[in-house]
């Protein structure tokens, strides 16, 4: 396979599956024009017309009530006709093939897909077959990539450190299994991060080749000691055998972010989670609705991003046809 | 646990999970806003900027069709995006409290939360932790409470009747498993009606405590004796059962609503059902489509008032916020 | 039953549930709108706001993401409130009878229904019982009719071929459950097509009753022979257990259109089928692919279509009721 390209032949973005290939440039252009659509909640949100008139067909083949809903009301509030297709692309129901199905939706005029499927590979196959004027959005790919989710993290983190150089960032948890982890990985290293950790019993880090750049840790205590960022990750059940860990209550005594442990990292640090939350398992309540919890704004730009991220990739084509 | 507050530090209406404890001019006021929103149902339905911007978000764990798509086209009238989600909020799906799924909705600017779920105290539970400028709106809480169906019931009447002072009003069936029955008494009895009376077998009534203003009847035929409104409930299976009453057909018998039953109440009686009704089961069909039968302009001011709710409780978010 | 009449007392187009009794005029005129509303994919959609504030009510009881979504995008890009709806008409669920569900949607003023129903016969009873200012749109029901997309094969065979009388059509596989192949044929006959053939298996055959008009082939070579048009419809497993063909590999070696078959037929013939499409079973991707295909157009003609057809349904309602 050719490495994918995600920019058009102007060097614009045109797709955004993976956040590897992004230039601090590209990232900062997206965090900045997200920076322009957060609002405090109590607000009327951020609203444009700039995709009037398109339409964003959402595919989600795992359930993520929450992502969906981001990308929805993201798509929405730039004034998006938005499809919510619940189909699984990977498989052949009825026979028909995943790129049958773009096609089809492609030759009904939708402009750009988000699509969350737990197959490495389809949102690629999806961008190498689609139409010049059509993007594709990664929501979530297998364990591999989940770019909005990083660059959501990255925009979290600029708005109250300001900036990256000099902070220290440890993501904890499952690494091994996290597209979440890998694109904060991508993103982090792309901004120039000071120090980026990664804190995982041995069972649950990547294979050795992967994330050159970070610092391994196999306990939480020194993993998180004088971090600017503790990025906690969602464990799921099963990883926990491969882990040796009997159960949750276990995994949270070992691995758990407590208020005590949050001590060992820097006073002011930030407490990220993509959410949803297993509380008491990767994260203490009081930790989760503390002070130095972040897990909310972090939804609060998610939306701010994507908003940012559909007006980049459709600026893309808007220039490349001439106004319409 | 203190008792709900429905109002705003002004004394304004903010969220909707039982009638009790709104004032008649609380009631009223919502009737006449709702009566504006009433179009006959060959004109275009009155529409309506006041949402603009605002996003309401529909969540209901209980399938219900009808309720879902009164309150979607309600608040897409008024101009709202309008977030349809099926989560199961009393489970803990993916580890995720309820709290967390309503705080992640809340970051992305959902301004309005409809709820509708089968048990008992979700609806408060979210009030008591939303944001101030956030509105929870019950769309029918277990056996408890269904707000808007009683006050679209009480717009149905009002239309024909002008008033309530003077009415003699029966609610038959299962009165001890039924919300409509409840907020229908809450309601009825706030505006003050001339009798009010619950009728049902022994085993449906509710409690002796409750409903204390109602008089009970044990016979459909004594219940609805010179009744000007006759409000039948929907029977399940399963309650027959409790009622000694072997199936449909002898439900019907014993408690249905029949032409010739109608004949008890007065002339120009009403007669109502909240929907989906059982045909010849507590209700023949000849009475349903009958000419004394506002069942379907039940279902037309359920929208209208639906309209009126969503307006009122962002006329007090519009309100604290100064204009937006 | 009294025959179906989806004109309006004026004579105007108010329900489509088949292309029977439909003239030339009725069609072409449709087929002329249709045009109007057709644009170059990487172009932005025809839009308008000739629905705004009309309710168009989507409701399927058979998957159909495409069919469903075609619907919802030219509803919405006309500016319509659209309400998905999954529900079994065709079922009494919760007890509630079919025509108490359309009721109920009708009295929150939905204006239009789409409905796509396996049993035959749902969408003429709905017609029968709706009021007179609302409309049925059927999105395929049963074996019998799938009406938008017999315009929607028809619009594109004008677009490339510029008219009906001289072309030789043939419609290929399993034609007797076929839907799409009996809309088609009511289509091209009324357009008076210059020979309609239908080419089957035997026992894939319609009764010889059905489709007088059309020659009946038993073989794809003799029925393609120099055809200017080849519809290959979609075949499903257990009718060629029907057929006598043992799997889906046979039947591709007997009945699917291949490139090499693909020579009898004229030079510049198209290739259609009405998806989802079973690759390498009844069509070779080389075909489908391949530069007679004009597949991905009809799905772009289907939006079209569905605008040129709600516009027209509501023409009639605008009408009869003057401006609103």
């Amino acid at each position: 396979m050719s490495p994918l390209n995600q920019f058009d032949p102007q060097g614009r973005l045109r797709h955004l599956i993976t956040l590897e290939g992004l230039t601090p440039d590209h990232i900062l252009d997206l965090l900045d024009r997200a920076q322009r659509h957060v609002r405090p909640i109590h607000e009327r949100p951020a609203t444009g017309q700039s995709l009037a008139g398109l339409t964003v067909a959402n595919i989600f083949t795992e359930p993520s009530t929450r992502t969906r809903a981001s990308f929805e009301l993201a798509a929405r509030r730039l004034g998006a006709d938005v499809l919510n297709l619940e189909i699984m692309l990977s498989s052949r129901a009825k026979g028909e093939t995943v790129l049958d199905t773009i096609h089809t939706l492609q030759a009904m005029s939708t402009d750009i897909f988000v699509i969350r499927d737990a197959q490495p590979g389809v949102c690629r196959l999806v961008a190498d077959h689609v139409a010049a004027h059509v993007s594709v959005l990664s929501a979530g790919e297998a364990h591999l990539s989940h770019p909005t989710q990083g660059l959501l993290d990255a925009l979290t983190i600029r708005q109250r450190k300001g900036g990256f150089e000099t902070l220290t960032l440890a993501i904890v948890g499952d690494v091994r299994h996290s597209r979440v982890a890998r694109s904060a990985y991508q993103v982090f290293s792309a901004l120039g991060v000071g120090e980026l950790r990664i804190v995982a019993p041995a069972a649950l880090m990547p294979e050795l080749g992967e994330m050159p750049l970070a610092r391994r840790f196999d306990s939480i205590e020194a993993g998180i000691a004088q971090a600017d960022v503790v990025m906690m990750l969602r464990i799921q059940k099963e990883r926990m055998v491969q882990a040796a860990i009997p159960d949750a209550d276990d995994y949270f005594i070992r691995w758990g972010l407590t208020a005590k442990r949050l001590t060992l990292a820097k006073k002011d640090a930030l407490v990220m989670h993509p959410g949803p939350m297993n509380r008491e398992v990767e994260i203490a309540s009081e930790v989760a609705d503390g002070p130095q919890s972040v897990i909310r704004q972090q939804v609060t730009n998610g939306v701010a991003v994507r908003m940012a991220l559909l007006e980049t990739v459709i600026a893309h084509r808007t220039l490349r046809q001439g106004p319409v």
